[in-house]
């Protein structure tokens, strides 16, 4: 039977959340990544390296093969102390939100270009951070990503050897930063280089395809998706997996995240092999981020897929609720090989 | 007190639906209006004249003083003598919904540009009916109206005599065919010239902003909100307004359809205050339509607004279910005075 082996897989973009969420879903990524960056943005946000260390044991007990990325939440009451204890336990990405853009970033930064703010990133530039960014003005929608791109340009020019990292990029008009600025990079998600806002509008309205950013247009899709099966080395991949109750998705005012995070490698596979790519999957997956990051762990995760169907289930209980995975309901045409 | 005396509101197009569901919502409708085409997309489609007969008597039953303007859905089996019998009765208008277009529409017309339709609409000419069009392509749901324009100008040019109605226009594109095409004419929502996408997605998701068209940008709906109080003379009032049951709204696949019936004039003087434009209201709510569409009416309705907060309610309870009507719980600044 037809067989694919990916070496440490890993998700660069990744919403755990906490409590019994986190422990509903954090097998799906545990059984098939060997780490992911994991975001600071819970109710209580991860905004210093004690709230960081707690979450990252929190994690730990539950997988302890697992290697949780952690991020530090970018707020202007972060110190030079706080940067340096940061680093001192390897925690070296920050995230940054501008306020209200997603859900829990109301503790976001309000102003990036103000001189706090400078301070704090000219302090992590020296310490070797990565600046992580949801990079959205407060503009028309489906303009925020493409109006934020001044910014990319400011940070890039102003701290030339700070890696600045564009996630879940979703709009063509933001693929030149790349060639642009040796200092920029980006992460893209499943859901942005597969569907488009027809998708989530065209027909019916689904709310389990509503991500911030939103999905885009069918050009966005299509050029975002070739950056991802040449595996343009500046990006990897970045699931921005976000799991949300069913109560709060079938709401009048729907929360914001598409759960991926089951049957990612499946997924990915299938689409790399429908664009003769499959070549390219272990730049996207895990090469890539390895060498953009500059990671090491001390464990090794191999993982095989067979050509053989599996079908995503059709929702994943959790707390007197469930969650509704992406495509639910679907055949896959490869499969985990757990032999 | 401040007020407004207002002369035959019409609502140029409403879904009234049927059972239930029509007896619960036709109230907001013959309150302030004197009356409405009536949008012919029941389950099972009001497709001739003795459909439209029965559903004519069915409204007038509940709402004697109120004038349902019928339409008939158009498909290809219309014969002559069908659009013969439907004119003697006086029902003047043909709907067309491109298949699959939105709600209801699953018998819609598959090709406009077919030998079959060209032959319907040419009998249509000749007897002096109005075609109202849901002008939607199958396309980028951003751009389905525009790419729809060009069927427009075919239309225009080939069937010159046609009255031709572009429905609730939703792209400052399309403005141009009003004074490209002497024979076309438009109705514009209370949604499409007040909201855009990002009331419907730019932070929650929210199902009750979810309509066909959809909302589109800023631009669209400033364009289009100052050919309404302007009141363009080619442009009448027509709300779309069209009630779905909280449980589809709710829903994985929810269904396009804003409930404005509540509050229209309402809210129609608010908006046409703040833009300094109520002398222009009556043209938009009643005039225009008179003279485009030559209607004449047996009776009169004279509606007072004052210039005194309302509250438009939370939600309607029909069928062991509730509608939410658009704006919920918000204050207006105008209520009819029902003295």
């Amino acid at each position: 039977m037809e067989s694919i082996t990916l070496h440490n897989p890993l998700d660069m973009h990744l919403h755990l959340r906490e409590g019994e969420i986190l422990k509903t879903i954090l097998p799906y990524s545990t059984d098939t990544f060997l780490g992911a960056v994991v975001m600071p943005n819970l109710k209580q946000p991860i905004t210093d390296t004690r709230l960081a260390e707690a979450y990252y044991e929190t994690i730990k007990k539950i997988a302890n093969d697992f290697n949780p990325i952690m991020t530090i939440y970018l707020t202007n009451d972060l110190k030079k102390q706080d940067l340096q204890q940061a680093i001192s336990k390897g925690f070296k990405i920050l995230k940054l939100y501008p306020k209200g853009s997603t859900t829990n970033s109301s503790n976001g930064v309000e102003n990036i270009l103000d001189h706090k703010m400078q301070q704090i990133l000219e302090i992590a530039q020296d310490l070797g951070f990565i600046l992580s960014i949801h990079a959205e003005s407060s503009g028309f929608s489906l303009d925020r990503e493409y109006e934020f791109l001044k910014v990319f340009e400011y940070l890039s020019q102003t701290f030339p050897k700070l890696k600045i990292i564009l996630e879940h990029m979703s709009d063509h008009r933001s693929i030149k930063v790349l060639d642009s600025f040796e200092n920029i990079f980006a992460t893209l998600t499943l859901h942005h280089i597969t569907m488009d806002l027809d998708d989530l509008l065209g027909k019916g309205l689904n709310p389990h395809y509503f991500c911030k950013p939103i999905l885009k247009t069918k050009k966005d899709k299509e050029m975002l998706l070739n950056l991802a099966i040449t595996a343009h080395p500046k990006v990897s991949f970045g699931s921005d997996s976000a799991p949300h109750l069913l109560s709060t998705k079938l709401s009048s005012n729907a929360s914001a995240g598409i759960f991926s995070a089951p049957f990612l490698l499946e997924s990915l596979a299938e689409l790399f092999e429908k664009h003769n790519a499959l070549a390219n999957l272990q730049k996207f997956i895990s090469d890539n981020a390895f060498k953009n990051y500059n990671l090491s762990f001390k464990n090794q995760k191999t993982i095989v897929l067979k050509k053989q169907p599996c079908i995503i289930p059709e929702s994943i209980a959790c707390m007197d609720d469930k969650i509704i995975p992406l495509h639910a309901g679907k055949t896959l045409q490869w499969s985990l090989d757990k032999s």
